[in-house]
Formats: C-alpha cells, structure tokens, sequence
C-alpha cells in the first residue's frame, strides 16, 4: 500500500528518524538520462532553503543510487534510492513515548499497529515526502520533453502571531496536457489527482476549476463554451471534461491546515487518558509548511500525469 | 481500470443506451443473506423519486442476479447482477452524433478512444452510477451490522430560474467508525474518500472536516483537543489525524457543479470547429441533481470503508 | 481475484448452475470490429462438438453481449457478456448436498468460505471456462491482426476402460512473437503463462521447452547455439531467454489429470465422516476433457500474450 | 512489475555489479519480533556454503536494514534492507558488452529495453534471490509460528563430465497448511505456486503432486479417497482440490534446466550477427545451481503461502 502508480510506480520506504528514507521507481523508461542537479533544486525547495517560517533541520538529503543506474542513464529495472537520517535528534522526542499529541497519528497509528514509532512522527513524519520530490523530479523530466509543465503559487494567511503556526493554500496548473487522459470511470483524472493530493500528510481540501464556487453556480454560467480551435473561452472546469483532460490548463487548489504543534503549552494526552500541557515543545518545527509543500504537490502531480500520460499513449 | 476496490471489488459496465449496466461484486464475504429491499430503497433515492428538479426518466431499475447467490446468501463467489436499460429513446440523441456539447465528455472521450457512444452520454453518463448503489448497498449492510452508520444532507441555491440548472453540495457524515482505519501513506483514508468522490460525476470539490476553511485558521485554534476518554472536544479535523481515523464522526464535504445541460440554447461544436446553437435540447435532464448525488456519494463511502475495515481486519 | 490481467483484463462470473456465466473485459482497444464467428467456433471447439469421450451436454453457449459495443464496433469501454445456464437440471445433483466426493472442491470450499453451490460444482466447473473463451477469442483477433498464431495438439492414453477416465496432455506453440516481451522478474512470461494454465480445472503440470528433460541434460547440449540471423539453432527453452521471448516459437507442454467423477461406484464421505459409494453419479461427464481443455489452454495463452504485447509497445 | 503478493508484497531492486541489491516488505504484520539469525542462516543456504559445484563468490551477504524496525520489532511500516555488492570485479565482464550469450537474457532484455546492463547478468542475474531469500526467511518465521512448515530435497544427475554444467529437480513438501487456502479462480493455490516457482531463473518445468504421470493414470487410479478424519488414503494431487488445499501435505516438484555457461568454449553472436567462440570464460559459474535454487524455492512457497493464509485469515 505505499506504492503510488499503475505503470510509473513509486514504493516509497522510511521513517523520520531510522536509518533511511527512500524509495523505489518501477516501470521508468529505459535508457533515458538522469538530470541529477533537477532533482537537488527540488529538494531544495522541499527543505525549504531560504524560506521565512520554515525549521532548521536543514539535512543536505544526498541521495544515494542503489540500482536501476548504468552510466548515468536507467535500465528499465528498478530505480532504488535512499536519504541517510543525519540529524538524529531522537532524544528530542523521548518525552513523546508516552503521549499522544492533538491533531497528529500518535493515537490512530498505535490503534492501527499496536506500536508507533513516536521519533519525529516516525512513517507519517512529512520527511517521507522526500521521496516523492525525487521520484516527482524524475517524472517532471520526462513530461518536460513532452513540453508538460507544471508550476505551482502559494496563498497563506498573514503570520500575525510568533508564538502561533498557520496553513494556506497551493494553486497547481499544468500546462499543455494532451485531450483525452484519465482512466474513466474510478480513475477519472481529477480522482486520481485528489488521492495523490490527500496522500500529502495536513491536506483538507481539494478542488478541480471553481471547485466549491462551481457549487454555487448556474450551468449557464458555469459551462465553457467552446472556440472554432477546442480551445474553450472559460476555464471553470479546471481543464477537465467527462473525467478527461480537454487539453486546456488543468488547474486544481488544494488546502492545508496549519502546522499542528506550536512551540509553547502543547495540551496532549497519556495512555491512560491523563492530560498534559508541554510548555515548550522540543525539536523543530515550522511556523508555516504551505511553501515547503507545494513542490510535494508539484510531484505527486507530475507522477500522476505522467503515469496518465503512459496509460493513453497504449491507445494510440 | 473500471473496478473500485482491493479487497471488497466492484467492476462496473454498460452505457447509457446500451443493453445493460451492472457490475461484479468479488470479495463479498460468503455466507451472508442480502437485504434486496435495502437495494430497491437506495435505487428509489438516486432515481430521485418524489424529488422536485429531477428528469422524467423513471425506469424500474429492476436488479437481475445473474451469479454469486444461492437460496439468497452469497456463496463468496462473485455477485454479478445488470440492469436493463429499458427506456431506450436513442433517436433522442442523433442531434449528438456530430456535436460536442460543453462540459461534457463527448469530445475528451473521442480524443481519447476514437470513437464515442453519443447516445445520453454513453458510459460517462451519471447511468452508471446505478451500478454502484446496488453495490453501495450490500457495503451499507455489512457495515451497519458492525454499528457503522452513513449519511448525508444536501445544500443547494435558490432555483431562480427554471431555464437555468443547478449544483450544490452534500454534507457526508459516518459514525462508529473504529480508531485506526486507513492505509498510510498513498491511502490515507481521506486520500480514499477523495479518490471516491471524484469518481462521480460532477464533482468538483472535496474537502475532510473543515477543509479549506482550515488553510484560514492558527494551530492553536484548529487542533482538536484530546478528552479523557479519548474523544475530542472539537472535530476540526473531521474524524481523522495522520491519515487514519480517529473514532470520532467522519465529517466531509462534497461539491458539484450544475447540471451542464439546460433545456435551451445549448451552445455546441461540430468536429470541424463549427459552432450550433441547440435552441430546444431533446431528451431529458434534471435541473439539479444534487439530492440523486447524494445516495451515490454515500454509496461511494460505504465502499470505501468497508474496504479499509477489512484491511484494518487483517491487523487484528 | 477473480480478474485475469494487467492490461488486458478479464472479470469471470458464474456458477454452473445458476443463472448465468459471463465475464467482463476491461482494457480492449477501441474502435475494432468483433468477429462474432470466430467466437462461436472456439465455443464449439470448448463444448466438444463431434469429439468422442465428451459429456452430452451441449448447450448452445448464446453469447448475449451487455455493454462495450455499438454497431458492432468496441468503444473502449468495458465489454460485458453472458451465456445463460439453460440446461438446469440442478436436482441431478441433490445427492451432492451433504457429500465430499474425491479429487473434487467440495470440502476445501466448504472449508474456505462456510458455503458451497453443490450443483454441478457450482463456481468451480469447469463451466466457468467458457468466459474464457470467450474473451481468449477477442484476444486471438487482436494476436491475428499482429502475425501472432496459437494452435496446440493433444496426446492422450488409449481409452481401453469405458468404464473409466482418462487425462492427457496438450502442447502448445505460439508463433510470431517478438523478441523481449514479458515483465521480469516475478513477471517473466513463463511464470505469467505456467500461472495462466494452472488457473485451468485439472491441470497438474507445465513445462516450457524441454521441462523436465531438460534438468536431465548438459548445459553443453541444452544451451540454444545462435545463427547469424538471431534465429537459433534448437529450440530447447522453447522461446524464452532471461525470461522474456527471443522470437522463436514459443512451446509449452500441459499435464491434465483424469476426469475424478466416473460413473460408477464413486467413494464419497459425508460431513460426519462416514463413507458411502455411489454406484451409479446422476449427471453427464466426460471420458477424458484434454480435446475441450486444449481450446481453454489456448485463450488463456491469448490472454496472456496479448498483455505482455501491450505492455511491451509501452516501451517503444 | 517487480513486485510479487497481494497482502505480504515484496518489491526487489538491484542489478549483480551495481551498488546494491535488496527489497521493501510491504505488508508485514507489526509488533513482531524478527529472528536475523534464520536470515543468516538462510542466506548462507543460498550462497551455497560448503556445496559442491559452486561458484566462489562467497560474499558476506550483510544485510543492512533500512526502515520498519523499532528495537528489532516490525513498526507496520515498509521494511526495506540492502546488500551491497561487494565483490566488484566488473572488468571481468568487458568481453560480453558487444556479445550475446546462448541462453541469457543478454539479447532479449536489449530487445525489451534497448539497454541491458552486461556485467554479471545485470538484473537477471541469479544474485536478484538473495533478497527473495532474506523476505522468505521473514515469511518462514510467521508460518512457523502457526506450525506451517517448508523443506525440500534435490535431485541432480552425476557430475560425470568437469567441464560441462548440470541441472536437476527440487522436491518442495509443506506441511500444516489448513484447508481452504488459495484464491479462486485464476488464483488457484497451485497456479500461485507455479508463478512464483517460474518466475526464479532457470526454471523449465513444474507439477503438483504427481504431475506429469498424472497424465498417463486412470481417474479410479487417480482420485484420492477420504478417510473418516477428513484426510485422504493417498495423495496424487499434492494436498490440492478444487484449486484450494486440503490439509494434506502439499507436494509439488520443480525442473531446474543446467547451468548455461561453462568455462570453455562458449558459443556467443555479436550484435552483427557475427558468431564468437570464448575459448576460456572469465568470472565465476556454478557447474550445478540445483542445491542453491533450493532455499529459493522455499521462499517463493513461503511468501506464497503466507500470502494465502493472510487471505484467508480474511475469509475467518
């Protein structure tokens, strides 16, 4: 189950503060070359170097290549690859043995499981999502020559208070989609793009076009008549019709809710039910997480459309 | 690619005006007597019976099982089960063979296959979606005999204009789910509600608890404090945290845009890039179908948790 | 788990005595024409029309198509058939309620799920078979239309007991092929194909090439010596090499155990444990089934290639 | 496509000569304790320590273990681990980057990928089973903890000629298997269990219970008849009716084609069609992979079976 894709697969693997993260990329195209500095900037932005509101855990996320590889170009095989866990901090953490905070997987995973590693968040730590970027760089490549882009901008609320954390929103457009990709009926492309979207751990919303606006609108107002090319003269389907991109920009907005734990009197609960307020919270913590997010979102969006992409062309 | 499932599996087929919808039930625990009044209820609430703004189309939806039961339990095989399209007006549709309208699927379909059935939408037609609340509601019977309950409510504008259509939203709620359902990390259990929702029809936006209102709020305000038994003294995160659910009321919504088809002036395309105004649409269309969406949705939820307690089973 | 393929999928349904058998194919190709003859021969050859030693049940397998079609064309959508089950005469089976016969699934299904159709082997007839058929049919046009061929021969005992059962095997060969398809590793084609033949009632062996001789042999006189023209010199592997094809004709031999249900005598145990002898089993049966089976064992090596073809194009 | 079960899934990576091979788990049951001493043990079967016939790449086989462990016990999560590739001595492979083996992938995977990875067999080296060994090794721990048990023996000609190479069979017996297991109907246990078997290199042949000879029996002959306790006073068939076991001991038999290469004088082709003859073979072969094939064809049956019983368990 932590596998993503039909035919462009990821698995990805690791917990935030054991030996590694990783993953491995099945059914990537053979012989085709690695643009290696492409997948550094993205997880550049994934740590998000130079970001206001954004911790410190600045690990340099060296990649390392266990196999798929052959001079820099892939063989068709599996593409494994891993992140070594530096920064181990894991007595940071040791408080969180017994507790449960609000808002995060303490208590559903150890209800799941009958065990959670508490260091860090362990599995549901977003330091998983450094396995998409790299996996997402590598499919962005591939849609690039296809001259599919993908970009994204972010909306947050003013950070009005320091001692508080806040969420936003994430505008994703993807540019240059051929018509006709999506798997009708359950893997009709917006479905498959909100599950890749709420697969992103703090994800609460997530809208195709006008999305919750279209809810409120009238079908006059709301269909996108067409122009003498296929191109239509409005966008509020989001480049979407019938389950199937129309070829005009597909563009979705997805919401995050704010960074769960702020530093100061984190109200959790023990085992056994009794309440505790942790006045200043140890380990590091972003005050806003939407930036760093939103390049996980470009990935997940680009594994998606490029394994679309891969689904179509056996039709052609 | 038209199945919906891993564990508990629907496969669904047929076209609007082709001979038959229907599906394939694989998964279905044997040995269990099936409500079949359960099924014509559900059936009657998506046909929209006694519902002001829907079509005229009123078929019986008369289910035939054709494998999987013996002496009305189920044998553990697989439930195959169809219903015949009777009310086949496809003279209805020759208007459509040379058009597309906007919004629908007819050109995204033909750019994808080469070839599309015109006749009410063909597959992509909201017909289909039959299938599924037949199949919904086998899951809502198992379901309700572990406690586990689903419903729903529907909010939609003002019906201003009787040449106009509509959309709206439906509200989605589950209770006595246990702690723990999900699979991390590509199926979170909102990842899996999203994906279903987006199956649908129509659909436009989803959003978990307060969704994208959260992107607006503090942590502070948007955690959900713990109770001594467990519970939580808010339901922010709608019944979910680190992607599993968390026993509290599963809480999402869904949005759908309006009826793309009204009665008069449709404008259309020809496949040469012509433009058609359709003064008087034939056929039939409903001026919102949002209270008809709301059973499907439902049906689509059922599914889905069902599937993931069965999953969760495996853990125990 | 009742779906066979990646790509190419197929859904069967059915009990040999309920209502109907059928099968759901997902993933055909759009806009290609059905030869329906070539669907009845197969379904003539599967019956055993004119073979000696073969059940007089001859049902007139009316295939009755549901969905997927319009004018007789494919749309990309899924095909859906079914062939009603007209020759009921379920009380021939009675004896069997409370039975185990030898060899047969009674009592393992019994124990798998609680509940077993006892009517004719209800879902584990051999009847089910004709849904493969069917769909192996549709996969031989597409093979046909690509130079690929699958035809295969029989080898039985002498029939020197009538009032006994007899087994047999069946070679195969499938010429045309290219060069490199299958999925290593857990894919290799002929893992994919032994998997396909051992998912036939009665099949109790398969060997690619040479097989079982082969692990008699020296690597000096088994290794397959190339001509200048990629050809090889013996076709020991029979068409395989590091698990894909190599272009040469692909040959597999299949083992079919006898018919367990002879007409006399049979000893069966009650589900207390006691024994009892049947001295003359109600029903039809064949002598020996290897001539119908030959026609199964070709569709699902259809089936199986034109997956691996279609996989294969992925990567041109 | 590199990824074998449906709830206990393994996905392997690594190519002979690249930096590593190893796997993820995904679906390991949590709250485990694993016993790395099993590993070792069965990791030292599969090098072949103290065999006759072996090659003498003895490597150590560390494996490193790179998430899903907290103190030893699994968390639930993915259990990924590597072994890397220590005994590089790739420059012994120069001569075959412009040859084709007989009987290697080395042509077909060109075929398939456009790209093939020379040194060692690449991916379809035989070294890809270590990591299969170190994942059965994981599965033979639970099964042993429910009294399921797994052996086999081999079976090879004489080694009558040193510088030629040979092949053999492995007789597989698992014991305590319940009745009922295996998924109908393409799922069948024994078609599992021939496509795990097929899918590890070398193979050319497969029977359950007696196979091949089944064929030539009579069904009086054949049929298994029960004993009062529910066991049968035979077993031709190899512990399997009806697709499903039956609590009898499950038997089936595998054909292991010679070793391809031997030390002198290998017929190759180049990619002009020019034919080569390599009077002395550098590296390292095996002259009988029979004995190490075996702990392989353990661990393909145990993932294979515990997989079943994870299934059925589904069914309890």
């Amino acid at each position: 189950m932590n596998t993503w894709g039909t035919l462009f697969r990821l698995t990805t693997f690791g917990e935030s503060h054991g030996a590694a993260i990783g993953g491995v990329i099945d059914g990537c195209p053979a012989n085709m070359d690695i643009d290696f500095s492409l997948i550094e900037r993205e997880l550049a932005r994934r740590r998000g170097d130079n970001i206001n509101g954004t911790t410190d855990r600045k690990e340099a996320d060296e990649v390392e290549w266990l196999s798929g590889l052959m001079d820099g170009k892939t063989l068709g095989t599996p593409l494994a690859f891993m992140i070594r866990n530096k920064s181990h901090r894991s007595d940071d953490y040791d408080w969180l043995k017994e507790l449960y905070r609000p808002g995060h997987g303490d208590y559903t995973w150890q209800q799941k499981y009958g065990i959670h590693d508490h260091r860090g968040g362990g599995r549901c730590s977003a330091r998983e999502t450094a396995a998409r970027v790299v996996a997402g760089a590598i499919a962005k490549q591939i849609l690039q020559q296809k001259g599919i882009a993908i970009a994204s901008s972010c909306s947050t609320p003013e950070f009005d208070d320091p001692s508080d954390s806040y969420g936003g929103t994430v505008l994703c457009k993807i540019d240059n989609v051929p018509a006709g990709l999506g798997e009708p009926l359950f893997n009709r492309l917006p479905a498959q793009l909100a599950h890749a979207m709420f697969s992103i751990p703090s994800v609460t919303g997530f809208e195709m076009g006008d999305g919750f606006r279209a809810a409120e609108m009238r079908g006059s107002e709301y269909r996108d008549e067409w122009n003498a090319d296929f191109t239509t003269k409005s966008n509020h389907c989001g480049g979407i019709m019938g389950g199937l991109s129309n070829a005009m920009p597909i563009l979705f907005r997805v919401a995050l809710h704010p960074v769960i734990t702020v530093k100061e009197n984190l109200p959790c609960i023990d085992q056994k039910g009794n309440s505790h307020i942790i006045k200043e919270v140890p380990g590091r913590h972003d005050m806003c997480h939407v930036p760093r997010a939103a390049v996980v979102i470009e990935s997940m969006a680009a594994l998606t459309i490029l394994d679309n992409l891969m689904l179509f062309n056996l039709n052609r």
